[in-house]
């Protein structure tokens, strides 16, 4: 499974967003393979609703996942595999990153030519 | 004002997430310097708590800027300098975006050597 590009189709609000910003230490240590990895297994899980990721030349990137309750993310956050990687961002491929867990009260948006 | 690099140090939860992603339309069209002045604007706001804003080589961007409260959301969004560029969003610069306003209710961070 590639990266997705672009934006998440996600259902009515409210449901939830974890916006995960991160600022990466040089080189990748594999991080590459890891994070397409994370990508593809928290899009296999229950309440999962969809993933808008984007790095910039600078380092610094912004991944938000959306999700249909806190118990999805909750379980997310306890999955074996995710766990080892959070280890790995701690010890190697993060220099500093922020989580927040939002609840989704509305939503708009636009397409031209929609 | 230059464009925030990195990440936002906002206060303890709960605050609202304006989550804002985009797709590009190709060409600058005057879009670098508009953006850069919409930071420099909402910045400026009463109830601003701080942005995080990415766009990859593919055209995808998210900005994510964070709030005291809802009214300060809806004061920003009814700016004229801001609907002014709103409208040209949706004329010129952008193919496509999405708008999530979400509260913020749980927040964590990691920082090397902190």
């Amino acid at each position: 499974m590639s990266m997705p590009a672009g934006l998440a189709h996600t259902p009515e609000p409210p449901y939830y967003a974890v916006i995960f910003t991160s600022r990466r230490t040089a080189g990748d240590h594999g991080y590459d393979a890891l994070s397409r990895r994370m990508v593809e297994l928290s899009a296999g899980r229950d309440g999962f609703l969809g993933l808008e990721t984007v790095r910039g030349a600078d380092g610094v990137g912004i991944t938000v996942s959306y999700w249909r309750d806190e118990a999805a993310i909750l379980a997310w956050k306890r999955d074996p595999e995710h766990q080892l990687a959070q280890r790995g961002g701690r010890a190697t491929w993060y220099d500093a990153y922020e989580i927040r867990i939002a609840r989704v009260e509305r939503a708009y948006g636009f397409a031209r030519g929609a």
